[in-house]
């Protein structure tokens, strides 16, 4: 497409490099800001260069915080039980849960040879250090995704943790909870017999 | 949602500002923005505010652009027709069909007494004394889109234009190419069959 200015072109293209945001959104965006007032603009600008250079990262669990140490080891969390995720949405979902009140680590992806992600590209190491510097961690709990991916990370780091006196878990794969059997494809399906829960009533 | 952050915060918040983009997706576009090098969140940024500061609107058609006076009145165009369109996106859109090759103007909007904008509030009174001050113009082209506002604005466009000596039209309605017409409205079918046109072999 021809665009009537080089600066509607050159900020249609920065816009356009965001995931998931094509040239024409990303010219509806741009003809949105060019009807809103310059400040709305330059707050907007400034919102993220400012969360671009003062973003920090726990040293601990590395989820995102704006200082070096989260409240990860405060707050009367359990610190007996780290659950691994695989980015910091992750984390923030299973805390909007409130079913869980222990510790995080973020890998910060999970291991996929296809995409050149080896073991030592993620935090696996900093975990696994983590768990042997502290004997009061009994329970490592894997929320990885269901796919191959995330099943790779999991057998990794569970490999890794042989012989440490910890127990590896991992969140329960099966029918979402409202979910009809017939929609739902075989190996879940299949999972969910295999790992039956006693029902309590 | 309880942030990790107040800069993710804020920057989630200032995204969200934009159309069509939710507070899920403004998470992401972040997370997206703190994995990628801080050059691209800089040139991201600068590009916003240079578009915003910097845009022009040709005085003339006020179709956006870099300068104060677009190309609109030089390259060869055919300067007895005036295309009258909502927004330069329409514009552009109609440029990019490869099948007008005549003169702009961008009215920045449509008649709509339900969002509280009258005449005054687009750029008519500046189409119609383009027309009475240049009597080159022999037609002008309604652009408008389909809907009860649009209709509005282009009656009331004719209604300024009865006497003077230009012709007034409309883009066709009709059954779009590829369409099926048992899938089409009744109006549009209606209207399509009225404005029916010689088939050319």
């Amino acid at each position: 497409m021809e665009y009537p200015s080089k600066l509607v072109e050159k900020a249609v293209e920065e816009i356009a490099k965001l995931p998931g945001i094509g040239k024409k959104t990303a010219l509806r965006l741009v003809l949105h800001i060019l009807n809103r007032p310059e400040e709305d603009t330059t707050s907007l600008s400034e919102a993220l260069i400012d969360l671009r250079q003062n973003i920090k990262y726990c040293n601990t669990c590395h989820i995102i915080g704006d200082t070096d140490e989260c409240t990860c080891m405060t707050m009367n969390r359990d610190t007996s039980i780290i659950c691994v995720v695989e980015g910091t949405t992750d984390a923030m979902a299973i805390r909007n849960t409130g079913q869980y009140n222990g510790l995080y680590h973020v890998l910060g992806g999970r291991i996929s040879p296809m995409d050149g992600i080896g073991p030592d590209n993620i935090r696996i190491d900093s975990l696994i250090d983590r768990i042997k510097n502290n004997s009061e961690i009994k329970e490592i709990i894997l929320a990885l995704s269901g796919t191959m991916e995330g099943d790779t990370t999991a057998f990794y780091i569970t490999k890794l943790l042989k012989g440490h006196d910890v127990k590896v878990t991992s969140i329960a794969r099966g029918i979402p909870v409202g979910g009809e059997l017939e929609y739902a494809d075989e190996v879940t399906l299949g999972r969910s017999i295999m790992t039956r829960t006693l029902f309590e009533s």
